[in-house]
C-alpha cells in the first residue's frame, strides 16, 4: 500500500535510504530453476553505478550486491530472493541546513507535510540511490524473458537538452558515458555537459527502451494494460515526467489513415503503435521514449522556504548528477524488463491452453 | 489479475462487452454517509454519451444507470456499489467479414492471438464503450473529492490535430462538443472534422485535465507515485499513447534553473511540476496532458490478413467517432478523479495522525 | 479493500444487499474457451436455494442468474463475467425496531459502529443471501477444475448440533434436505429440527467438505499456503466459528509417529494431513470441517440495547433458518472450489515449466 | 503471489531459507513517527528463539535483528523497514539421504513436485526458521496496537498432548518454558515432554491468543473479515491444523440462546463470539484457538519413498522441537498483531468520518 512493492506475479518488495546502512529488495514470483548468480545482477547494476565518468555523480558506491536467499547450488528455487546492498560512501558532512529547509524542485516539501518526519540525509528515501534496486532485480528478469522467450531489452539516450541524438547502432550505446548509439555525436555531448556543469546547471534528457521479441497475445485488455504497466513503472522513475508508446505525442496530429498500422502476411507495415494494441503485446517491437526533467539538485542559489515558513535563499552542493537521464538508461530497461515478466507470468496463468493457428505476423517489413 | 479491476482501497471492477445485455461495475470503497443518487451519476453519464452532435458517434444509447446496492435511503453505507447500464442499441447487422479479420490499428489480432476466441461485435470488450463504466465510478470518486476536500477536476482539449486550441476560459468548457475552453475557435475545429469525416478518415487530440485544491501529501513516494498511478491510469484509456505531468516532454530541453519551482512565503513562484514532487502531492493544481490517437475505425481500404493469415482489404463501416479524443474528456476526468480517491484513503490509512506546523504554501503565485 | 473481492488470479467482487434490488458479482480471470450457460450456474444455486424445506427460510427466492458478459456463443471469452440475481420477495414490512436496536448475535452492533450507518432492512450486506452470488461464482469454479484436472469437489453434513452424522455414502446427500450422508439418521434429523423450531431456538451444525483429484503442488509455502486460503474462505461465511484441515484439533493429542503420513511407492498410508504439507496439496483428498454456530436470529425474547444505549428486550421474528448449517454445504463447495482454482492458475503462472519425473504417488492406499 | 507478503495495508514480505546465509523481511505501512529500536523487536525475538530449554530445539541461533532502514533519529519514518536477521549455525553435516529421500510429514515431497528442485538443508524455506520474521515485523504491530489504541495481545499454551492446561494467571506465562499460564502443572508437563523426547516421538499442542482492548468497528463484513484474516494468518503458521474463534466447534452443539451474547447497557453478558461479529470487532476480547500438530521431524524410522519412487526407511535426525507448538505462542501473537494491525489501517482509510454517538459497551460483564 505504501509504495514499495512493484508488480502483482513478479514482485519486487524495495527498502533502504541513501544514507542508510543498505538498501535492497525482496524478489518473488521467479520461476524456479532459472541459474543465477551475483555475477548476473552485477553486470547490470555496474552498468548504472555512479562514479564512472565526470558526467555523473562523484559518489563512489561499488554497488555489491549480495544474494540472501532464494538460489540454491546456483539456481532459483521458486523462494522469495533477497537481495542487499551495502551503502559505503555516505560521506558525513553537515546536513544542518537541508533539514531545515526544502530544496526546490524536490521532494522535501512534499515529504515533509506527507510525513511530519524525514530522513534528509542524501533525500533519504526519495535518493535516486533506491534505484539501484530496480535494476538489481531487473537483470533477474531480464535474464528469465531472455533464455524462456529470447526477449532482448535495450535502451539508450535519444535526446540530451536540445541535442536530439539520431540512432545509428546499438553498438555504440556500451561505449560511452552517455548511452548515446552514435559515436559522432559524443564529443558535443561532452562539451554541452562541461558547459552545464561551468554554469552549476543540469539538464534534462529523453531516453528511449525498445523489447524486441515480445510474444503477441500479452497484456491485459482493459484496466492493467500492458502500456498502462508500462507508463505506470516509467513514471514511477525519478524525475520522469513523461511517458510515450510507439508514436506517442506525435499520434496527436496524425490520420487515421496514417497511425493505425496495416496487416500483412508478411508482418506489419509500420509500428505507430509501438507494439502495443488494446493493451496488448502485437510481437512488434515495444518502443518507449520517456521524458527525464533536469536534476533538481543545483548549486545555483535559488529561493525556498523553511519549516517555519520564512523565505530563504539556498544552493545544493555535494555530490550530484548534472543530468540524471545519463544513468537512467539501465533503470529504465529494468523497469521494461519487470513489467514484461510479470505481465508473461499472469498470462501462462490465464491462457496457458489457448491455441491459435493464425500466423503470428513478425514486426515491421522492411 | 486479469485487468478488470481499477485502485487498490476504491475499486471499480467492470464488466461489459459493447453488444451484450449490458455494461457495469462495483465500486468498492466508498466512504459511508455520502449522499447519492443515480442523477449525480447520470449528470457525468450524458457529458460522455454517444449522438450527441454530429462529430461524434451516431450510435444512440440512453447510458440509464441503475445503483444497484451500496446506498440506503440516499446515502452510501459503505458497501459495494453496484452499478448497472443496459445496452439498447446494438444494432443488428452482418459482422461475417469482421469476425473473420482483424481491423488494422485494433485489438482484434491481439485478442485473437491472446484469448483465441474473441466477442467481435463492435469490438466486444475492447470496445470505448465501456469507458461509460469508468465515468460512472468517477462520478462518486468526484463527488466525495469535492465534499471532503474541495478538490475540483476539469478537462479540456487543447489540441485537435494539428490545431491547438488556446485556453480561454473553463466557463466555454460545455458549450461545444469538442470541449473546447475556447469559443472563437469552434468553426474552425467544426470545419476541420467536417473535412475529415469528408475523407472517412479520422484524426488524434490532445486533452489537458486539471486538479484543484488537492491537499498537499497525497501519493506514494517509491513505487506508486501519484503521477505514476495516473500515467497508469491514463494509458488505461483506449486509444492513448502518451502521458505528461506538468512541463513532461518539454522538461527534456529544460535546465534544472528553469524547471524546479521555487518557493515563497506566498506560494510556488511557478507549476512545472505539475503538482507532484517526488510522486507526492504538492498542493498546486496537478496537471496533466494525454495524446489520444486516430480512431483505428475508419472507412477507407486498408490492407489486413484474416484468420488463416491471408492478405485482405478491409474498410470499418459502421457508426463510429471520427476523433475518439473528442469524448475523451470526462473520461480522463473520471480516471484522475479515480486516482486520487484512491490516494486519498491510503494517505488517511498510514498518515492520519500527522500534524505538521510547517504552513502549506498555495499554488503558483501570480 | 473493503472486503467485497475474493481471490487473486481467479477473482469474485461482489455487491448486494438481502431486500436491494438484486445482488450479483464480477468473475474475473477464468480462462477462455470453456463452455458456460446460465444453466451451469443455476444447478448449483438452486441447491442453495431457501424454500426447498420446512427446516430452512421460507423465503421464496428463485435465484435466477443472469449472465450479463465474458460469455461469447455459449463459451468463456477471457474477459470479466457479469453475474446478476434480482431480489423478488423483499416482503415489506415494519422494520421500526430492528432500525433502532441491535439483535443478539448479529452484525447489527458492529456494522452501526463501523459504518455509522446501516441498511437494517433483512441484515443488508451481512445477511447470507449474499451467499448465493459464491455460490454462482463457485459453480463456474469448480466447472472448469472438473473439466481441466477432474478436480471433483462435495461436502456433506457431518454434525447436526449434538447430533453426529456418519458418513455411509455420497450418493445420500441430494437425498435429504440436510445434505447428509446417511439415509437412515434423517428422520432423527427431522425430529430434532421440528423439536428446535418449536422452542423457537436455533442449533448449529458442522460441514465437511472434500476435494478428489487436486494434483499435487498446488499452493504457496509461506504465506499464502493452501491451507491457510481455505481456512480464509471458509471462515468468511457468515456464522462459521472454526475451521479444520485434515486432523485439525484432533492434531493436539496426536504424537508424531501417528498424524504424519508415511509415504509407499502404493500411495500414502494414511490422511492425516488433510492432502496438504507445508501449505502445498499432496495429491491426497483435501478435507476440511468448518463448525457452523447456531442461527443468530431466534423468536426467543432477549437483552439487547438500542442506539441510544437503554436497555431492551427483543425477539427477531421473520422468516429465518433454524440452523444456518443445512444450506451451507453448497456454500462451503463453492469457497473451496473457487480457492482451489486460485491456486491452479497460480500454479501455471510459476511453475509452468516445472517437469518432475518422480511418480506422483496415489492418496492413502486401502 | 508466491506467498511471501502478507497484508494489505500493513505489509511483510519475507525472504530467507534455515540454511542460507540470513532471513528477513520488509515491513511497509507503519506510520509515520512512532519511536522504534532494534531492542524493541529483541524483545520479541528473544521469547522465540531457540536453545532455551531442553524441551526446544538445540540450535543455538542468537536471532540479532538488524533495523537497515526506515527508522531514523529513533522513530519511523513511514517508508518500508528492512530487517535483517544473519543465520549464524548453520551446522555442516551430510545431507545425503534427506536430498533424495522425502520425510514424511514434511514439506519435501510437495516441494520437490511444486518447483522441481529444493533447498533441502534444514527444510530449506519450509523451516519454521522464518517464522522469527514475523515474530519480528509482529513487535513494530505490537508496539504501534498498544501506544496508539492499548491494545494487549497475549498468549499461551492451553494443551499440550493430552494434557489441558487450565488458565490461572497471564502472570505466569513468561516463568515457564512452555508459555503455560499455570504454575503448577509445570512439572507434569516436564516429564510429559521429557518421556516424548525418550520415545523419540512429537506431540501437539492447542494455543490460545487474546487481544484485549480492540476497539469496535475493525474488520470487513462479507470476504475480508477480521475472524477470516485471523485464521488466514493462523493457518499460515507451520503446523496449525485448526482455527477457532471464540466458541469455535464447541458451537455446533450450541443452541442459539445460549450461543448467542446478550448486549445490556454494562456490556455483553458472554463472549462465545470471541469478539468479533459480522467479520467486525465487537469491543470484547478476540479470542483464538489453534492447534498445532507434533513435530513431522522424529527420529524414529518411518517408511518412505526416494525421489525415484523406490520404497526407503527414514529416521530424521538432527536439532528438532519435539513439539513445534512450545514455540509458537510468541510466533500466533505476532500473527494476531499484523492481521490487526492491518485492519486497524484499513479502517482509517474508509471510516475515519464516521462518527457515531451510540456508547460502545464494554466486554463481558462480570
Amino acid at each position: 500500500m505504501s509504495g514499495n512493492t512493484l508488480g502483482l506475479l513478479f514482485t519486487v518488495t524495495s527498502f533502504g535510504e541513501s544514507h542508510g546502512p543498505a538498501i535492497g529488495c525482496v524478489v518473488d514470483g521467479c520461476p524456479p530453476g532459472m541459474a543465477l548468480s551475483a555475477e548476473d545482477i552485477q553486470i547490470e547494476l555496474d552498468r548504472r553505478k555512479p562514479g564512472t565518468s565526470r558526467h555523473v555523480t562523484q559518489r563512489r558506491e561499488p554497488d555489491q550486491v549480495e544474494i540472501l536467499s532464494g538460489v540454491f547450488e546456483g539456481k532459483t528455487t521458486g523462494t522469495s530472493i533477497g537481495l542487499l546492498i551495502r551503502n559505503t560512501d555516505q560521506r558525513s558532512h553537515d546536513y544542518g541546513k537541508i533539514s531545515e529547509t526544502f530544496r526546490p524542485g524536490h521532494a522535501d516539501y512534499t515529504y515533509w507535510h506527507k510525513y511530519g518526519i524525514r530522513d534528509y540525509r542524501g533525500g533519504g528515501r526519495s535518493s535516486a540511490r533506491e534505484t539501484a534496486v530496480r535494476v538489481a532485480a531487473g537483470a533477474i528478469a531480464k535474464k528469465w524473458l531472455k533464455e524462456r522467450f529470447g526477449v532482448v531489452i535495450r535502451g539508450y539516450m535519444s535526446q540530451l537538452g536540445e541535442i536530439e541524438i539520431p540512432f545509428e547502432s546499438w553498438d555504440e550505446v556500451g561505449n560511452n558515458p552517455f548511452f548515446a548509439p552514435n559515436a559522432g555525436i559524443i564529443p558535443q555531448l561532452e562539451d554541452y555537459m562541461d558547459a552545464i556543469r561551468k554554469e552549476r546547471d543540469s539538464v534534462g534528457a529523453k531516453i528511449t527502451v525498445v523489447a524486441e521479441n515480445v510474444p503477441v497475445g500479452w497484456g491485459e485488455p482493459v484496466y492493467d494494460r500492458l502500456d498502462a504497466d508500462i507508463a505506470f513503472n516509467m513514471m514511477n522513475i525519478n524525475a520522469v515526467k513523461g511517458v510515450e508508446i510507439g508514436a506517442g505525442f506525435k499520434s496527436v496530429a496524425q490520420r487515421g489513415s496514417e497511425h493505425c498500422d496495416e496487416l500483412t502476411p508478411d508482418g506489419f507495415a509500420a509500428n505507430e503503435a509501438g507494439g502495443i494494441l488494446g493493451g496488448i503485446s502485437t510481437g512488434q517491437d515495444i518502443v518507449v521514449n520517456i521524458a527525464v526533467k533536469p536534476t533538481s539538485s543545483i548549486a545555483q542559489e535559488r529561493r525556498s522556504i523553511d519549516k517555519d515558513g520564512n523565505a530563504v535563499m539556498m544552493a545544493t552542493t555535494g555530490r550530484h548528477d548534472p543530468c540524471v537521464g545519463i544513468r537512467a538508461t539501465p533503470i529504465a530497461e529494468a523497469m521494461l524488463a519487470l513489467t514484461l515478466m510479470d505481465h508473461a507470468l499472469r498470462h501462462r496463468a490465464q491462457c496457458a491452453d489457448v491455441q491459435v493457428t493464425t500466423p503470428r505476423i513478425p514486426g515491421r517489413i522492411a
